[in-house]
């Protein structure tokens, strides 16, 4: 295998049970492995920089996979183009040396989530955003984020249950765009732990209802505890926007 | 039936066979009309102010009902929330004149056609817009679709076999939005005939990679002759986007 290639992946997430390959359920990584072992005419495993659940979405998702085929780089997004179904684009080719790893490689990653907040529903936006029919303080949201930034144990934000070597992770920003009903939060970070966004996310939907402050928020994250946090957000409003190396 | 109320809806048209209610086949009309009976608690009939056929999209369709229900109706969106598919919304409920009647009433309308035009295919516009990966001058085309703009008989542009009493049609303006790949046809006029946008937007296709040109597009309006015009562009990329009265 003297080739290792590094893909930009976008994907719609509502009809896949995550990225990960399962046994009994259809997954972003079958899906792109077995295009792939058709270009490639050999068994192909992709390396995926990070593990989107079922519903999460991706317009930058990044994969690498190692090939002795003989197909053009640039010509690969065009030949899977027929090979995936419409719900998966490859955006991007390109070869990397044979140390780059997608996953361990990567130095920062960008997650946005999408809230549509109407009294009532967009059937547009129904499997694409979370959908808050009351009313939140858009810019209270934002601002109390900003005690999250920095390098922190985000323990409070993990998933339940979750057991990973280290809790500390590095939130460099959270920005936030409007437009009409539209609300969307942007996060960088140098890592993000399992449902972080997520939880961060179902926490600032307290603030925005009034029901924590911006100081509270900051003992939830002191506190190291999920349990003092919110609700996970919608899986639905995840999108995995780029990975940076 | 003491009361007309008047609705607008918004639907993804993907999973629908279109607006019109049909023996065999889930319509838009049906599914409504299923929600109105349960709050109206008696057999509701709807018409609509166009038919939209499979895949295509609405953000504006106007219908109106009769009724004798009490429901106040300004509460029928939130009422009908929890008894509609996630892809269909009602955006506004009001009362209205016995006369009013949502599709001979109508002055005008409006639709919108959505291309996506990038060498390779964005997931998320898959069923929203019709993807053109080749090269297309976005500014000629609108400039040539400037021809058709006015009172004229728009028999090129009619689905092949329509029988309808009069093909004269008044077109008031086509404008265009481009945000990156996405390119935004949107039509106002006092009607439109039978796929007519949608002829109108296969023909300007031919413009766009130069193989006519506006004084060909003018001929082909003037022949009066669907043999003569483009391909019917895609269903999933049109949406009715308001109709005025």
């Amino acid at each position: 295998m003297n080739r290792n290639i590094k893909l930009v992946v976008a994907y719609d997430g509502t009809n896949f049970h995550g990225f990960q390959r399962q046994t009994n359920a259809l997954s972003v990584q079958e899906v792109i492995e077995d295009g792939l072992a058709k270009i490639c005419s050999h068994k192909v495993v992709i390396f995926g920089a990070g593990r989107t659940d079922s519903g999460v979405h991706a317009y930058g998702q990044v994969v690498n996979f190692y090939t002795n085929a003989q197909i053009p780089t640039e010509k690969i997004p065009y030949a899977l183009k027929g090979l995936l179904p419409p719900d998966i684009a490859i955006k991007k080719a390109e070869e990397v040396s044979p140390a780059f790893h997608a996953r361990y490689g990567a130095k920062s990653k960008v997650y946005r989530y999408k809230i549509y907040n109407d009294r009532l529903p967009d059937p547009f936006m129904y499997n694409y955003a979370w959908h808050i029919p009351n009313i939140i303080d858009r810019h209270k949201m934002w601002q109390a984020a900003q005690v999250l930034i920095g390098e922190h144990d985000f323990s409070s934000f993990q998933a339940a249950g979750s057991s990973i070597v280290s809790p500390i992770r590095n939130l460099y920003s959270i920005s936030y765009i409007e437009n009409g009903s539209l609300f969307e939060l942007v996060f960088k970070g140098n890592g993000f732990l399992y449902h972080m966004v997520r939880n961060i996310v179902g926490t600032l939907y307290k603030v925005g209802v009034g029901k924590i402050d911006a100081n509270q928020l900051q003992q939830i994250l002191m506190q190291r505890n999920r349990s003092k946090a919110g609700i996970t957000a919608p899986a639905k409003g995840l999108y995995l926007e780029e990975v940076c190396y």
